[in-house]
């Protein structure tokens, strides 16, 4: 990065700290903000410290958000009794983008991966099992991803809940709409075909 | 972005602004920034705000530079009798790691672009014919990119320059080292043929 001021370089170095942000493209991002307005990268730095500034963890269900309850957890018309158990945030708003489910949700922050050091510890799972004990929960659903990881995660949930009055559920893995067999790799062939059900 | 707090929104947003930045790689941008410690955050947003409180435009050659004139033109081990126009800061740099030029610069910020409104008066032109003029400049290196703006924009500057006692010098197109002639576009092997020189 010869032959760019230390102050440009301190940006490009700074912007290559973003996941999949290389040299190349944190030079771009810097010179964006080079030539963009005193005002609007003002704009961009605020709403960064703004973040920081502004944002917890839901007390009831770890999602992100501004005050101490998430507005899900406040909604009052949502079914208290059903809880959809998701990795991260962006899981739980691909949930409710779809519009499809209408009732609360954990998340758990992560998903075990001993490989990473990532430990039953790491997760939100003590505060799960604690909310179905003091809680009316008929349902968990497990939305962890179809991986490795999320299924091992999904069966220890199932293990910690076990003996509890509650019906525990996996989201349904198979071809997604639109797909076709053809192309469909060889596991997800499997589980469409193990995991069929009746007509 | 529904399921958002309104600040994640935002930052999203701000951060969707960058080049090439579409809405999924600034909710990951995004992501990592709510993950990311305070400290962290905060040296980013400061950078930010850094490189517009310090950068300014060299008073020589309008390169970017911290003080009232860059590191280059005050390098007194510059040859000062040839200058070098680029149109931007990051083709200046691209010469510059190339080690093979030791005269100065002259940054243009821009090319001649009629259909997005830029004119000779938005470029920095009659800064460089004014150099000239007032320094011992033997020679003139024309480093603008072989574009059809880059070429008219060598033109004009040529046409400026004309009943000067300056020598004005384009940088050579052709196959680049290590290229294939086989792969090469049209264009690239004409002008590598056209622009010929004897062994």
């Amino acid at each position: 990065m010869t032959g760019y001021a230390a102050p440009i370089r301190r940006l490009i170095q700074e912007l290559s700290r973003f996941p999949g942000i290389g040299e190349k493209t944190a030079t771009r991002l810097a010179t964006f903000i080079l030539y963009t307005s005193e005002r609007d990268a003002a704009r961009l730095a605020e709403s960064i410290m703004e973040v920081k500034r502004k944002i917890r963890f839901c007390s009831i269900c770890f999602n992100l958000t501004e005050g101490d309850v998430c507005e899900i957890c406040g909604d009052s018309a949502r079914d208290r009794d059903v809880i959809c158990v998701v990795e991260d945030p962006d899981s739980l708003v691909a949930i409710e983008e779809s519009g499809s489910f209408r009732g609360m949700y954990h998340v758990l922050h992560g998903v075990l991966s001993p490989a990473d050091g990532i430990g039953p510890e790491s997760l939100r799972l003590r505060e799960l099992v604690e909310r179905i004990a003091a809680n009316n929960v008929r349902e968990v659903i497990l939305a962890t991803n179809p991986s490795v990881q999320g299924e091992s995660t999904a069966l220890l949930v199932t293990k910690l809940l076990q003996g509890k009055d509650v019906t525990i559920t996996r989201i349904a893995f198979g071809i997604p709409i639109g797909g076709d067999l053809k192309y469909v790799d060889k596991m997800t062939m499997t589980k469409a075909i193990e995991f069929r059900r009746g007509m």
